[in-house]
């Protein structure tokens, strides 16, 4: 593997691995609105992935490729989100260890769902210093591998195999869309289209409180996020390392959403789809939504990033 | 057609008429359930089906076999629920009239899909009574053909086929479980199982807050629906004379579920399956939930009735 980008050879070798262990999950469409936006839709669901999101991938991709040595140490990570329920089910899929550092303010929801898929979890004062510090000192004491959640070769060629596979069922799109928060699914997404289908662009949505990779992608310097104050809290982070000369190389555009319109997309997506899609998948059909002249009788790939809500608390509903 | 009871031939001839028209919708599984109940069980997703519920098969059945001298005048109903939807757009299809009777207190999401689908509304005062008087005008004056919910043999037939598709994508189903309300969906999917696989039994759930249908079923003597208090509101109607002997025949019981149990098991698949499926859909899952013993090692069809839900207002949450 090429230290600093994955090739085409490591994508079709990520998917290899990872395919006995994930769901090769289905392509929608959606009759309403391709009439609407006189456009082909065509949705990658994600969201019906297990532990529910995209991120499965990598993490799968990711401990089934660590070699048996690092194996039996196990894996860690500090994540509030999806890809701590990714990686706590990946690592018990092989039967190893996981360990995840969690900050003390993470909803319950995740909490359980963490903990339930096996994980051991240490929780920390809810800071970024405080998170890396503690999962320092969690893999001083038990030796595991730090699985990060985007910034990783094996984590993006993971995410990689999303695209790879729409690509496959959905030949001929002239675009794809994905949501960017760190990255790690839209720089594999912009390798997949760049190996396997050439002719087919790819775009990224992100939303105009968390405007980081925007703003690096615009000025080619990298920006870090700074307290980014969106609901789509999958896409809170910053560009890393690896996926940010990617996404600035294969990526031909970032489109910015306001709040409003990614909370609409997602209500729309619920009710005429009647499928559950979190909000960082709703930056992206909100993207395509807020650019009908983009999209008009062309073939649109989304990659619908993941399905993890919490239930109790939509943003349409005030309690 | 035989005037009391759709034939095999029926059935088959109604999937052929509407193929053209429907959806095949997908058939979901959850790996979750399936080892939570240690079962396999196979969910007939009419919650994707145009309209957003099963209602559109034999809307569209009743539509597309009408002779052409009554093709003019349109179709009509009275209808709060998905019927109302599915006829509307079933009529607009075939580019003839469709006359919704619904009444004063519908809510407005309901009203708005009607009449988006291109029917003409006429509003009456929310008793059964209005609704039928004010049917009974609107037919007079517009000479209209009224399609009944559930208590019609074309319409039976239409929703027959939403089994016959399950029993074809999955063979050797050891039951299927179905929501009843009126009976059309019940009594066209135990008609289904009895001509194409008769080994495969089948069920039906019923909120416990209107056992209409237990009771009749149990007394073997038509009892009303009075009163229903359920959450799962297609499901507060009485058995037709049409269905009802039909169910009496072919079910093999039915099953009564809590509110309770309908809101969990709402919840419970919109967590882990990430689809939205409405209350009566759930009443079918809930009845599997509470009867383990009776799933356990075997092929379950669930049929899924629909996803129209007022995403404003979910049960669990407490505004």
């Amino acid at each position: 593997m090429n230290p600093a980008r994955p090739s085409k050879e490591d994508i079709i070798q990520a998917h290899d691995r990872i395919r006995p262990f994930i769901h090769r999950t289905p392509v929608l469409t959606c009759e309403t609105l391709d009439r609407h936006l006189s456009s082909h839709l065509f949705f990658k669901c994600e969201n019906f992935q297990k532990a529910g999101a995209f991120k499965y991938r990598g993490a799968t991709n990711s401990v089934q490729s660590l070699p048996p040595e690092q194996l039996k140490h196990g894996v860690a990570t500090h994540s509030s989100g999806n890809h701590a329920q990714a990686l706590a089910k990946a690592a018990g899929v092989k039967g190893i260890p996981a360990y995840v550092v969690m900050p003390s303010n993470s909803s319950k929801v995740k909490v359980e769902a963490v903990k339930n898929y096996g994980a051991e979890i240490t929780f920390c004062v809810p800071t970024l210093q405080a998170r890396e510090d503690t999962l320092k000192q969690v893999i001083a004491k038990t030796g595991a591998t730090e699985v990060h959640p985007y910034d990783r070769l094996p984590t993006i060629c993971g995410q990689a195999t999303a695209a790879k596979e729409l690509m496959e069922d959905i030949p001929g799109l002239d675009m794809i869309i994905a949501p960017v928060g760190g990255g790690g699914l839209l720089s594999g997404t912009a390798l997949s289209a760049h190996y396997f289908s050439p002719a087919t662009g790819v775009l990224a949505a992100e939303p105009a409180k968390a405007a980081d990779a925007f703003e690096s992608f615009t000025r080619k310097t990298f920006i870090p996020s700074v307290a980014p104050d969106t609901i789509a809290d999958g896409l809170r982070t910053s560009l890393g390392n690896l996926t940010f000369p990617i996404i600035l190389e294969h990526v031909s555009a970032i489109i910015l959403v306001g709040e409003e319109e990614i909370i609409a997309a997602m209500r729309l997506v619920w009710e005429r789809m009647k499928i559950i899609i979190e909000t960082s998948s709703a930056t992206a059909v909100a993207a395509v939504l807020k650019n009908m002249d983009m999209v008009r009788n062309k073939r649109v790939g989304i990659i619908v990033s993941g399905g993890n809500v919490d239930l109790d608390s939509l943003p349409w509903i005030i309690k």
